[in-house]
């Protein structure tokens, strides 16, 4: 079985170390896969595969004219990823990507190009890393309906929250730390500001609802506005702070967000450094909960190899999405929210239950009132802090 | 596609609900199945299956010799079963069994038999009801040794200690209460004594070692000599008491036990009620952990349905177990553990570490020993309750 990959950079590396160290167990077990080339942008830059002889090229062409049945995508750019997996599909090959961002922005074209083109199409490494997620999932859904999910589905949001929490650190001590131990980008802002949770938000409600939902529709707030101030409201009130991505769907209309939530529960709430959690509701099951790493070389490259040995044992699950089911996107569900501002508008002051200042800061309990209610009385969004706060139960 | 199921109790109606109900969606997703016939004890008794027009039978051979390939297995019964798996399997039918007692004595005859007759042999709903356990850790074995489980595995005993720890009862007043509500049999000592956890921890060990490992050699010590006492001495240390199974790999050497223990963490201390809560360590993720209910009608089902759907997609993993590896058994790990007995035996008396007596109650904790050790120094197991000691982190 020969496959290709794209990119070689820290997951390609960890696919690479799996298929080498493990050859004994995956030919015991009938998969003889050999890596036939891997597509990298720089072929001067020296490389340290397991396996000595690998093929290097960065030359698209060669892999789309190779004879591979088989694609793994490690890379991490948006545009040129999405035109290149258009045309291996397109010439009948299978993809396995870790690419968020192009199977969220992409994700309706990319499956009708997998049925049009009868190849299989897989993504578990794209979302909450070695936490097998999507594939339980899309087994799921043919017999039971999912109506919501909750997660914490990004590592350095939650790196930076959980620590501010425990060792009462502000959020730039708590980034400088991440960026040092790598945990966080030199430019964070696709994780702190919720885009990469909302991809992946986007992804799994998009499956479970079989419903096209737009980026565009999401409601997202990061993290990069949160103070030590937040931390001690919220635990003045028996919480903590984390972003989680939600979805729910309730009578035809789908709530979903990335937000902040002030929570106290047994799983979100003792999430903590760079662990995903995850829990799902379905009519057969009231919830479950995953929870473990959400990224990483080995971690990313297990949910790939899980993809990769399903595929090429013929075991996949062929698509089936096709967003047949138009619901309303609306965020219409009623909570209290937490706000901090230090300009409290007319709007605002109409849905505040209570209120707290100090210095120029307002800390602020709202009503309970929808999302699209709040965000239609804030301003300037990049000059407050919400959060949802969660009823305990 | 006909298929067959073997029960017609809470977990079969359970089955025959979802197929019922979910038809619409299984048929848009090619699953167009058809209950060709139900075996059931007695044929007097009044049944309400959803689908009016049901075929009942009390004979076996009507489904042994009927055309159907594959049958669900939803019984309670442990040799006829096993016996009737065996015919049905030689007939070339794929199983999908809940039977955790069959699956657990027989494994490898029945994976020995899958093989032979290239038939799928399922066992999903066989642990941890709901939630996704053993396919995703099947997948995983291909290409990642998971050396370690620890699980919560058995819902009547966690929901007997949790209630103990929360609201203060005894063990009789738990019991009884969870008699009244169903939770707990009349006769509730496969659950309570810790054997079916074992079967349990059995089956998913066997599965991650490829070894075979003997029930008798499993360690099973279950909760029903605690008492109140023993939860406020673990308070007191900062525990909580649940009953864990475990298996763990070291130096090729399998540790192995249904023991209950003294835990402090966010995971198995805050899992309440009938939950199950399954963690999972492996070479490429650290450890990922499940939570879900592991049990009840559409819950154990809802396993039932995703393991047909794989077998009728031809999606499912065949039988890989071969017990080609031979590790001993010892549980020569070192923990501490606590004691309550009313009789120090001199062996006892040199493994203690520290001891409070209160009336003719001795409150031990040892010294760091193996599970080995311990059960050489203890005379009278009927006597004493005994807890493993997780260490904090």
């Amino acid at each position: 079985m020969k496959i290709a990959i794209m990119g070689f950079g820290t997951v390609g590396c960890g696919v690479e170390e799996i298929l080498y160290k493990k050859r004994k167990s995956l030919i015991k077990n009938n998969f003889d896969i050999q890596i036939d080339k891997i597509l990298i942008k720089n072929t001067d830059k020296q490389r340290f595969p397991h396996q000595k002889d690998l093929v290097f090229t960065d030359d698209f062409d060669e892999v789309l004219n190779s004879d591979v049945d088989t694609v793994i995508d490690v890379t991490s750019s948006l545009e040129e990823t999405h035109e290149r997996i258009v045309a291996l599909m397109n010439a009948g090959k299978n993809i396995v990507t870790a690419n968020k961002a192009v199977v969220s922005k992409y994700f309706e074209e990319l499956n009708e190009l997998a049925v049009k083109n009868d190849v299989y199409f897989s993504y578990e490494a794209s979302v909450a890393g070695a936490i097998p997620v999507i594939h339980p999932i899309m087994e799921e859904i043919f017999f039971s309906d999912m109506n919501k999910i909750y997660g914490i589905l990004n590592g350095t949001s939650n790196y930076i929250l959980s620590k501010m929490e425990t060792e009462g650190l502000s959020y730039d001590e708590v980034l400088k730390k991440a960026q040092d131990l790598g945990y966080a980008e030199a430019d964070p802002t696709a994780d702190v500001g919720g885009l990469d949770a909302m991809r992946k938000i986007r992804i799994v409600s998009s499956l479970i609802y079989n419903s096209k939902i737009n980026e565009e529709d999401i409601f997202t707030f990061g993290i990069s506005n949160v103070t030590k101030t937040d931390f001690e409201f919220a635990k003045n009130l028996g919480y903590s702070i984390r972003l989680l991505a939600k979805c729910a769907l309730e009578a035809n209309n789908i709530n979903i967000s990335v937000i902040p939530t002030f929570v106290a529960d047994d799983f979100f709430a003792k999430t903590f450094e760079g662990t995903n959690a995850i829990k799902v509701w379905g009519e057969n099951f009231n919830s479950y909960e995953f929870k473990g790493p959400g990224a990483g070389k080995l971690e990313t490259a297990d949910a790939i190899m899980r993809d990769l040995l399903r595929i090429l044992a013929k075991r996949e699950i062929k698509t089936f999405y096709d967003a047949t089911n138009s619901f309303e996107v609306e965020n219409n569900i009623k909570h209290k929210f937490y706000i901090r501002t230090t300009e409290v508008t007319d709007g605002l002051k109409n849905i505040i239950d209570r209120e707290k200042t100090s210095g120029e800061n307002h800390m602020i309990v709202t009503k309970k009132v929808s999302l699209d209610e709040l965000t239609s009385a804030i301003e300037k969004f990049d000059q407050v802090f919400i959060s949802e706060i969660e009823e305990e139960k």
